[in-house]
């Protein structure tokens, strides 16, 4: 069966996200001063094809493990739909 | 006060995603060959200060159309948590 993984990827919360701070005065330029804190992650979604939903998770996991996310320097979440 | 807004930024499904396909090629060279589909997105965390949980989800959207999101290529979808 075919299951959908949604995999978000945030950079560490003790590090600074210089993408994040440029998209805040970028807001800021915009009037959206009532925001005042930006984090920018990826989000993936993987079809894979598992035989159950805690297979498809394991597989998730591994892909964000070896390839997707960068332990160093980012955490991830995996949720199967 | 303060509330955490999550903006998940797709592309659009009728469009290719060709950094999809390079990290289905990745994964597949790591054995992962039963992952038959990747998209890659975004996912944007914003902290918004605002009066009721409606208004932040107002704000929230008012800055994924006018700068986070791409109309053209791309949707997005606002959560309030």
């Amino acid at each position: 069966m075919s299951y959908t993984a949604q995999v978000v990827i945030m950079p560490l919360k003790e590090l600074l996200d210089p993408q994040g701070k440029a998209v805040l005065g970028g807001l800021g330029n915009l009037g959206l001063g009532k925001i005042n804190d930006v984090r920018v992650g990826k989000n993936i979604t993987l079809q894979v094809d598992a035989a159950s939903k805690e297979e498809a998770k394991t597989i998730a996991e591994e892909a964000a493990k070896k390839l997707l996310a960068n332990g160093v320097m980012e955490y991830f979440e995996v949720t199967v739909l």
